[in-house]
């Protein structure tokens, strides 16, 4: 069941020195339960829980373990113990271990591996990051193609144990190319005589090696399985991916995706892991720029410093009616970003968006202004402020200023996005701030422009 | 491959009525890749090509397809094809296509099921939305605890064909209830007498029924599994829910999210599905909740409408002010929001964030307000603008100001979040917009409240 832990009887044991009991309890617990016991324990306990473990399941913990853990528990471990946890890791695992561990660790680790298990852990990491080669292991069970059922299910039975998955095996040529998957549950319940390059009927799918992340959660989510093969240019089958991989990696771009829009370099680790000073840099790089462009408000304003002058009055709607822009403006980014980011709109549909999205800011803007004209109406008539004695024509100025620059903060909002897609960058970088302070500088156009028009000779 | 589609030879077969030929291409695809085909043919040819295929596929094909031309395709076949394709969706497919059409097409199709498909489907649309019923299907095969393994080949050899999946098979007691689960590898390979209840060592994980979406997410985050069965408050098992659905699931919570963050109300479709009027008001609704919050700027400039009449340069730096304020603010609420949904911190963490984004407020806060510094210094000094006698006092307000505005949002920022999740509310509803209004307000009265004290007896 879900959340039902026990690390107070865990905790017990081990001051009673209950080391078979101990073993047995863990055992009896899926692994990652078990790390949910382990961060709960008191300091330098985990260590002692990982001596008592076996070597492949003190692995599998430790791989549902955060990243701060690992590392602490790394350092608490001896040398040896340490190698020897490393060791039962499986490749993918490892490499990603080994991408993220601070330089000193890795080094002490990658001397302790085996020539055969160094070399897969290389292989991995000479791809670039975040590609399928990253995410690929190299334990995956291949058939080949004039084996027969019965040959291929003897064979699974000896090679398959230890391999990360066998529901899906994959047949190949004699030069190791990918003709085929085969479903183990296919291979059960074909006749033991078949040979397995025709036991299944649906087409092969696989994952080019350079593919990026984004196209191996794509595939993922496309064709429902549990795991894909990857494959070089020729064909050839490198490793598979497993589905509880992707999981993770989607996961990790939506955080990505999701800081980006909230205006920040992506962290790319845990809040309370990321150093402060890398933090600050992160967050400080995006808000400097989007300062720097806000610093162009400044200047606009200036521009307009006489008319403020002559009618103070149109001051205090200032920040309402920028605010109104941004607000529409990164809603309608946000909204198109995630409508790209899903393939439910490509670049072609820009035109259609833009035409929908005019239609959206002009009936927005236009409901948007009456609620602030009848703002300026009520507070006059009830005397809760003054407005001057032209207060119909200030009130009209808003209205017709919230239309504008709505219209515009939709319409930047939602084409931006298309434009960086189009340049060849990804919509998610900071587009909706960076909408936001587009609109903002236009706004104030916009704003005075309108009061220009329309109080010259009474106000202005 | 990704991507390798040849519908123009689809097209050429449909013209030259090669309707044999067409049902053996399709058959070659990947049921995912056939819909991307059906998607990209001309109007009214998908129908043909449904047509031609088995009932079988033609269901997997379909439940591939966007809901618009699920819903174009079913009105286009004739009733009883329809509901023969409708007849050989999986329970939960079916559950959702339900869900999702309009009232007379469903009624049309659920006419038609067989009394135990209907009760399938009933059952599942039984459960309240975006549970665990409602993502489950009872497509899955139980072993009585007392079988062998080589029983349980031969019982999965006749049960399991046509069920969702069969990688995984629970073994239940006389009464239903789960025991335990067993990978189909595991029995392959296990000693053919061994009784199923004693093969598999890892503990044995389900989901409550009942719970929500995002616990079916983080159930099958935390397991790394490929399918989990759900069971009912004493432990029956009720069905089971599939990887492939939750990759679905996790999807469209995530759409969610990131349209919340960015002020909107979650649409629930895609962007072209969505009726016009629909969408304007999901949006409009935030917009104005979030244009009334606004309109407390218009009120805090009214009350130092005097001193802007005294002062006009102040009026210029508004936007600025107040833009990097609700910048900060709305990067702290996203990097927080999303920490909590990743359950990276919890409600306990607040006071640690506290000081940690209040240290991070103090420093960006300075950083930015020594640029803002510099900026009115040099246009000062090199003549672009005058910023009266007083400017260095001018310069010093702003800096002031951007120190306690930034502090103030990301404090606001980063504490909202939690006062939300505290308060039983989904930290993510517009969060980031709201905290940017919220700042507005507040930073014009720092921003005057600094100018007040800094420049009395100067320009005020």
């Amino acid at each position: 069941m879900i959340g039902n832990l026990v690390q107070p009887e865990f905790e017990d044991m081990i001051r009673r020195q209950a080391w078979t009991e101990l073993r047995d309890s863990i055992m009896a617990l899926e692994p990652a339960d078990a790390a949910d016991v382990l961060i709960d324990l008191s300091d330098g306990l985990e260590g002692i829980v990982f001596r008592v473990l076996p070597k492949e399941r003190a692995a599998m913990v430790f791989s549902y373990l955060p990243l701060d853990r690992q590392e602490e528990l790394i350092r608490s471990l001896t040398g040896e113990q340490a190698r020897s946890l490393f060791d039962q890791m499986t490749p993918d695992d490892r490499a990603r271990l080994v991408e993220e561990l601070p330089p000193d660790v890795t080094r002490r680790l990658l001397d302790a591996l085996s020539p055969d298990e160094l070399r897969a852990t290389r292989e991995l990491l000479g791809y670039p990051p975040d590609t399928a080669g990253r995410y690929m292991t190299p334990e995956y069970v291949a058939l080949p193609a004039d084996m027969t059922a019965r040959e291929a299910l003897e064979f699974a039975r000896k090679r398959g144990r230890g391999k990360e998955t066998i529901a899906t095996m994959y047949v190949v040529d004699e030069k190791g190319k990918l003709l085929e998957d085969v479903r183990l549950s296919a291979l059960v319940f074909a006749d033991p005589n078949t040979k397995v390059s025709d036991i299944e009927e649906r087409g092969t799918v696989s994952i080019p090696v350079t593919a990026t992340r984004d196209e191996v959660i794509g595939a993922f989510d496309k064709y429902d399985r549990t795991a894909l093969p990857v494959v070089d240019a020729d064909g050839h089958v490198l490793g598979i991916i497993t589905v509880d991989d992707v999981l993770e990696a989607a996961r990790r771009k939506t955080t990505q995706e999701i800081q980006r829009i909230g205006g920040s370099e992506a962290l790319d680790a845990p809040y309370f892991v990321t150093e402060f000073r890398a933090m600050l840099r992160k967050r400080g790089g995006w808000l400097s720029v989007l300062f720097l462009g806000e610093m162009l408000t400044a200047t606009a304003m200036g521009h307009f410093e006489a008319e403020i002058d002559k009618a103070v009055v149109l001051a205090l709607f200032v920040p309402l009616i920028i605010s109104s822009g941004g607000n529409s403006g990164s809603q309608a980014a946000t909204i198109i970003i995630r409508s790209l980011a899903l393939q439910e709109m490509g670049l072609r549909d820009w035109w259609r968006v833009m035409r929908r999205e005019l239609l959206s800011g002009l009936t927005l803007g236009a409901w948007l202004g009456l609620i602030g004209f009848l703002r300026i109406t009520i507070w006059q008539q009830l005397g809760w402020a003054d407005y001057t004695a032209h207060w119909v024509l200030v009130a009209l100025t808003v209205w017709v200023s919230l239309v504008g620059v709505v219209m515009f903060g939709t319409l930047a909002g939602s084409m931006l996005p298309f434009i960086l897609r189009r340049l060849g960058f990804d919509p998610a970088s900071s587009s909706a701030p960076f909408v936001a302070t587009l609109v903002d500088v236009s706004g104030l156009v916009i704003y005075f422009t309108a009061a220009m028009l329309i109080l010259r000779g009474t106000l202005l």
